[in-house]
């Protein structure tokens, strides 16, 4: 195996899965799903119809425990709401504080079991989906370039230089991606992105006006709400 | 609470928690002690009884489902031998690669859930006992101290600058963490090192050595070995 993904069934790690099997091919290229208490299984459920349309081995990790004490609202632990604004608009007046959506260095928790898991298998490169627009304002602070160059060179560092990160999308925006992921062909009907478990995305989370402006801004239509 | 001290219940990370809990009060201090597959679980049954010792809040974490393919010698999904060598003799002819009881990106991995703990539970600092005795020559580049700076600036980043880490010992010899241990009369005869599982420790295995040539440095004599 060379190559494992950090795949959550989103659109930005769908399109970085699809990067990865159109260099390395899909016979060595693992996706790595991590369930850590989502308030809903609709990403998961997205992630394995993308890892069997791309062919490659699914892996399932369940960290819930770790985040049993967190009052992030996209955990089942915390009764807070799913926040219905920008990023942009919950970051005004947050004193620099990451959005409630922020999962407690998930990030970094997931690349490290990537880079656990992936030194197992004999992988050489972990791949990542981290994007500009989440890393924008501190919204997300573990998407940031500069959280990236550290976890790599923790990574590489501490691994005895045996396993990388690669995180194509990381100086690009949501909408860069979107118009990459279109180049590939990526099957968008297939992603699911919204912090709520709904039939159709709730367009209204941070997350859904996020990918909304994306396809906008390329002149695209998500599939997901087309006809609406 | 205010610190996290990830505690295996061996000599350096019980001296780290002693610390710890010097600095911030034992009721300030939670220990972080994780099952990884190991095949025994001689450290955990000293994590107890020294969590106990010193009065702290003591939480597990079993992660042995990430390492499930990892053939490092210290866990039960290998069926390879325990090195009976020192550290510098297993490395020589190794070509630069970690000694076979590198458990891949432990550290990385540790330290990462400390922090997503440690984010939930409102702690500032994440304690660890790594130092440059098991960093020397490569034998466990996630002891390194480059190691240790890249990953420090990851945790601080990626959670919002809301936690860092501190690695007390990431300078020093386990020498030098065993005369600490001792001014701060930690008590070593609760602590486990041994990589087997015996009654008594083992006496060969690479930290074996290292213990026994630390308490001979200091011209002390180690209670688990004390009239042998």
């Amino acid at each position: 195996m060379e190559a494992l993904v950090l795949f959550s069934g989103g659109l930005d790690s769908s399109t970085c899965l699809a990067l990865a099997v159109k260099k390395h091919g899909a016979e060595n290229v693992t996706a790595l799903s991590v369930y850590y208490g989502q308030k809903h299984d609709k990403e998961i459920q997205a992630s394995d119809r993308i890892a069997e349309y791309y062919g490659v081995a699914h892996r399932k990790l369940d960290l819930t425990t770790i985040f049993a004490d967190s009052d992030c609202s996209l955990l089942k632990s915390s009764h807070d709401e799913i926040p219905k604004e920008t990023y942009a608009q919950q970051l005004s007046g947050s004193d620099g504080k990451p959005v409630s959506t922020y999962v407690p260095f998930r990030n970094g928790l997931f690349l490290s079991s990537a880079a656990s898991i992936g030194l197992s298998l004999g992988c050489k490169v972990i791949y990542y989906g981290a994007h500009s627009d989440d890393a924008a304002g501190n919204a997300y602070p573990d998407c940031s370039d500069k959280f990236n160059n550290a976890m790599n060179e923790a990574i590489f560092t501490g691994s005895g230089e045996q396993i990388k990160i690669e995180a194509p999308f990381v100086g690009m925006t949501k909408a860069d991606v979107v118009r990459m992921g279109a180049e590939l062909k990526v099957p968008f009907e297939l992603t699911w992105s919204c912090y709520e478990g709904g039939d159709k995305p709730c367009g209204v989370c941070g997350t859904c006006r996020d990918r909304a402006a994306a396809f906008a801004a390329n002149g695209l239509i998500d599939p997901l709400v087309k006809g609406e």
